[in-house]
């Protein structure tokens, strides 16, 4: 059996010594095993990262970025690999591996910018031939902690911005699905990064804890779940670190009456079931303003959903697979059923719903529920299966307080023609990443990524923009030479240059 | 006796109920005293700011910028006044109180750029025909929590920002001085901010911690000692809401054998005794790279310090008055004599050096100390007092290695000629603010202001570009009008646009 | 008689020598003559404005903009004098000329942010401890031509930006209305300006060709007709200046069959005959798209101009006042009769509809045309008068061809309610200031203002971001600090860092 | 014999019509001939240009970069080809090569940063609900004309940015040596650009009119001579168009006394000799403060000097190779002997220095001259040949004063190791591109490019951010969307939103 381990400056590292299942989703099999690194694996890690820190830090931004720009190129013509890797492990299909890929590549592309980006701001003449400039400084070693849905994705939304910005890195991947993530790290090797910069430790809690604790690390970028998030930050912390940390997510769509229909019912059924809803922009909740625009959604979801094809990761023709793990699917299925004990209609139920030669898989079939009312508790959670929820409201005001009031703020989208009403629901909802006629408004790599309420803990977004601001530090620089002549009086009083 | 109460709503509360007195430091008494609010006062000032929030949130930009103009008007209008009133509490001679406003009113003239600090970043066809852009709105309810040292800079330095950016706030000024505090609080009032969109409680640990605790408080900026920066830090954190908290210092100043010695007298005088050392930008530490310099340099601070006049703040020829409190004072007077028995030659010493007339006030004078050492307790700690002291080195690595090895990361400089030893020391210092020549650098209002290491906790220097970006969260949407005849298959793959 | 002089190194200067009348346009009489400087007087105003240019220069940033807060206070508390001299020789109605001075107050609060909208761009490490950035440094003595439509507004696009950012200014306001421009600049100087720094010269022709000529004179920014903008960019830039020259205007609005007809038929009156139409973007064409939409908003139209009223700049209840010349007067009437003639309706006609008791004055009433086709002389031409012609036409596609087609791009607007026909009108409509359900879309002072097309020759539009990189020139350094040690090779290819 | 043809909608078209000989000037033999296009030629370009312009306008910036990512791998692997193209027709040394390339580039990666750099400026609330932001869109056909010296990186300095803008683009390349051009934008259609976006015609004085007289062509960006350059900006200017116009230099680096002359004379060699001196960077005046440092640094390049080799560019030993033409050969032998004549010393004389084997190559080896005064005409002028003439004051003011009064303003440098010496020179020195210690002071691709006085005409510097600005043009939308029960009163005075 394949043991998956550690690479640390550089170097593979296979601890057998702890260790845990890497299933197949699809099939139900476990053919791989993963290390599980702990206190001293981390030691390690950090160790080799800052040891490559002093001279990565002086290696200028542009060739940094350069090596980039090889990553790039390697990322896309290892694509089928990764793609592959991916599917192995998490299920999702190739094409949807591939749209992952891709996004996680637009994130190299804008670390590519580095040099433009990490310009800081020179102020000539703040006092009489007195200059002011702020650099932006590396921090020293950055940590990552990224979730099981987006194994190449989230890692990549991380460490080419921190790397291009002079940090060294030290990642700790999902255990679930970690070899897609270790093969682009060796792509970056190859790409010309040198030992030490990234380091990857695959692990639990004890990997986790030990990052948190760890002295030498000066700030962790987090995404996973909200209550997982929120002891990240708050440890992180405690601890004098930097940290951003990412959480859960309810996103929902408003169906005004005016909506585009076709379009609702099209991208929804992506934004819904896509990834087998495991992707924290997912769409789960339709708010039909309405019971006449409700109805006709229904209806054509219904007939859309059945020629939906669920399957294994290789066959493209499969619409999206299985869900991560057993546990996590009689969780989803928990779900479904709590909606249906607490008065919901489950129109499609896809509890059972293994295509043939997969029945040990860990599949759940697209899932439509109508009447949906807030105080369901498959309402309140992050379900994180392909199961979309259908609420009717009558108004629109009606529809925002709902998402307003809910604990979460991460995505939400409008469909509607009416430019009043994308405005009003844009500038007053309380959500991050909102989408007018876009159900999953992921921002592209060049703006940040970031929810609001208890779907972020932190002040800057990930990745874009904010993704470099987290990732460096402010030095600011006041500069006046003296002439030899200089003879001036001494100043008592608070300077004002 | 007056009572100072709290600003909330636009009105004075006084409540008697808890109380503190409030001295004049020259003089030892105390002819006023300050209330302490409690938990239920901050509730009422929360309550306020958030009811002020949903009109002032969307009032333009411009329009909350304009408020400003006019605060800066009623500022410098009233400079004598703020003057009079932070050397009554504080002590500070009129002509430093007079620096110490003129650079909080730079704080308010950058705030009235609003507009253009406020733009977010468009980005047209992030696909075909979808637009998607950022904006920056306020958080909310926002606090600020000032020490006594500069009870107008530092409130000026959070709540003009915060504001202008569509939050309301909170503030607890220091209860040793707040009656300046109170007074531009009232002024902003008049110069047309709404009632509850700044609102003032002084208070002790109790007003902090309801602070910090508060589930409508957003965010919280924080100056102060590291212990309690460290706290705040984690405490707001632990509550979910971002913080910047800025704590101590312990400033080097590093003498080159080239150094131009008259500017270095000159400024460092202004920059170690300067409102009796109670900064935190305060120059303590002069590192002298030879003895030869050294020599010179003690010197000529020795015969500079004989003409140093210490006093009542209303006279201007004085060049600066008492420490803040008899506790302090005594405190101070503890680490001259520390360092004297632990080797260290006390070559003035201004432990009893009360001016006469002033026999009771909270007086210590210039006091310079040679032969120090790293291991010294007085070294060690920020004294926060009219105390420089010396310490002799070989090289200039030696020097740094020094300044690296402190806790603290707050202001540096160097006093050179040489362009190519500004550089490296500019580069390589593990410090957030460094002078060239410049002995107290602190960043221009339109730069940002913050230290390393244990200097600060959080990711975002204060004020200028950086208090913006802490005093606003992002919203990122992305926009795209489905024609009425669009068709489009289905996507299940992560959209890549 | 009174004679108005020229404003030169901080002295009024008046020279009877050759002289022009000054009219009250309401009243057709001229009891006011203006100097006509030429090239003797425009030598005078360069020496003064180079004489003032390096001490200017090195004054910091952030001190020449507080002279500019000052002078935005002096203009708000002189409100009343600047509009009662802009209605005494233009004409306009004072509740009008006040909202040209607010905005005209509005570009000196965006100069009032100079610190931070001159910083430069920052590169540390371009290469291995070598360091690169850019400074905006003033260019010396600049020059501003300004037109009679906007005495005060157009003089403070340009020289509040051109003077923080360091450069020394020469302007030459139009010679119809120069008393309140010459009022302004004596505020500025009030406001601390030292003498020189900012010039004013009245003239025509003559003065206008001795700038363009002038040697020490680095740019010219021009506002008026397109002829006179084109010849000035064309003779400026032949004599090596660089040049900004914003030219004449046809704005048309596209009333789409889904307008809010309130808010059209409100917001058409204001832009089509506001300040008699005499603003570059003045709304001088609706299309409407489709009979229906036009013959509702005509009848509208109809109605609600048959209550404007025409009268004195003195009393507020005015709607607006005369034009600016009997000349002027007579080329408007000229343009009705043209259509009329040329197959066109006129509904409302305003030629003869002078006020009782200002019957000599240059009035002419606001004025309805339908039947408007493309081909017709007053559709090609700028009217600059109160005149609203209609087209109508069948589909958006030809509504926006009409206005791509036009040989003038400064401004338009789409009224609808349908998110996709506005964008889909902004992207593709060949015009430089876009509004949606916005007739008059004159950026904010902090956007930037412009054409397309031969609305504008240069390529930085005037005010907001655009104007401070047309005030200042680039200089980069790069800079590397050789240590005593260093050895090298010589390097004989180009160099790449 | 090979002729090189055009480059017109993605096909070589050759011409023999009207050719010119392109030599070998390491040989002095033409073996290829270049089609000269003129302005039917040009006519079919720019229309090629104007049909792909729609549709490549519209393709999203971020699929426009990614052909730029491309191409920047294929010129990598290209590499030697180009630099073989570049040394067959230019003459410059293989090594010299592979630099101008890498150069070039740089502005490849830069011009990957396309969907960052191209980011609107996005206001909200510039009213109650009123928004408005600045897009940059593509100007459309815009052309670009290109000197022989860098065939490679002065049009990679263009196009790339012009493209990823969204322009379509016209290069005139020099018509000496356009083989290593074409072979470029080859390159790019390879990379995926679509046909007609990139179009090159060979020509001279006649292509270039046309260009400059095509009513479609809306800029022109130029580098060349002074002379040239002012006509195309005053011809580009007068039809309307944008222009930047990049002329002459005459680069001088002051010596100071405390320079470090080991870096003086290692980094002179290559700044005034390297590529024969035919740079408009190359640094070609060195002005000593004082006799003592003036006859060690000379003392030290005439022994530096002996050592250098002059050949072919194949050959990588060689140091740089031969000038352009027999013409510009004769041409730079006549400055060295005015030079004599006028009274310098020449102390190394390159007239007469082909290598063996390459006499009829134009060769003039490096050359030194002594005792230069301002007065002469090879100071005067651009001599653009391997001559460094050395200049002696007394003073850095002195020789300030000389680089001042210069007409060119493009390079400069100053050697010293004295912090306050290179500031008072950056900040007072009249030249757009400034080093310290480093006398070639080329901006980084992210910086940008230019001179100031009679080098550059325009307002925008080439390439980096201002290359940005000037391939684009600002559109400003301002939006309001009515609600249905709007009701307002018609606003007649200038609207201040």
């Amino acid at each position: 059996m394949q043991t998956i381990g550690h690479f640390i400056n550089g170097e593979m590292q296979v601890d057998t010594s702890r260790t845990q299942p890497v299933y197949n989703p699809a099939t139900g099999e476990a053919s791989k095993q993963v290390s599980l690194g702990g206190a001293r694996t981390i030691d390690e890690a950090v160790a080799a990262a800052k040891a490559a820190f002093p001279e990565w830090r002086k290696t200028p931004p542009q060739r940094r970025a350069r090596i980039m720009f090889k990553f790039k190129q390697l990322l896309e013509e290892n694509a089928d690999e990764i793609c592959r890797l991916i599917g192995e492990e998490h299920g999702k299909i190739s094409h949807d591996a591939a749209g992952e890929l891709q996004r996680g590549i637009e994130n190299v592309e804008y670390a590519c910018g580095a040099p433009e980006l990490l310009k800081g701001e020179h102020s000539r003449d703040v006092g009489r031939d007195i200059d002011s400039w702020s650099e932006f400084h590396p921090l020293g070693v950055v940590a990552g902690i990224t979730p099981f849905n987006f194994p190449v994705m989230v890692p990549l939304w991380m460490f080419p911005m921190a790397i291009v910005c002079g940090n060294t890195f030290v990642l700790k991947p999902s255990e679930r699905d970690p070899s897609s993530t270790l093969f682009i790290a060796k792509l970056l090797k190859e790409a010309g990064l040198p030992d030490g910069v990234l380091n990857v430790v695959n692990g639990g809690k004890e990997a986790v804890d030990a990052i948190l604790e760890h002295k030498d690390v000066q700030a962790v970028s987090f995404v996973g779940s909200t209550p997982i998030a929120e002891y990240i930050y708050s440890a992180a912390t405690a601890n004098g670190k930097r940290c951003q940390a990412l959480g859960g997510a309810k996103n929902h769509a408003i169906v005004m009456p005016d909506a585009d229909l076709d379009n609702v019912v099209n991208s929804l059924l992506g934004a819904a079931f896509g990834s087998s809803g495991e992707r924290c922009m997912a769409l789960s909740v339709a708010v039909a303003v309405g019971d006449e625009i409700a109805d006709r959604m229904i209806a054509a979801l219904q007939e859309a959903m059945a020629g939906l094809r669920l399957g294994n990761h290789a066959d493209k023709t499969n619409d999206f697979g299985p869900l991560i793990t057993a546990e996590h699917k009689a969780k989803v299925v928990g779900h479904i059923q709590s909606a249906a004990r607490q008065g919901a209609k489950i129109l499609v139920d896809g509890s059972d719903a293994a295509p043939a030669g997969y029945e040990n898989g860990f599949f759940v079939g697209a899932t439509l529920i109508d009447g949906v009312t807030r105080d369901m508790d498959s309402y309140q959670a992050e379900i994180f299966g392909p199961v979309l929820q259908v609420i009717r409201v009558q108004t629109m005001e009606e529809a925002m307080q709902l998402i307003n009031d809910h604990e979460y703020g991460n995505g939400t989208c409008i469909y509607t023609r009416d430019g009043e009403a994308a405005r009003y629901f844009t500038d007053n909802i309380q959500v991050g990443m909102v989408g007018v006629n876009i159900p999953l408004p992921v921002p592209v790599a060049y703006q940040s990524f970031g929810g609001w309420k208890r779907s972020l803990f932190g002040d800057l977004f990930m990745y874009g923009p904010d993704g470099v601001r987290f990732f460096t530090r402010r030095k600011t620089i006041t500069q006046r030479w003296p002439s030899a002549t200089l003879r001036e009086g001494s100043q008592f009083s608070m300077p004002t240059l």
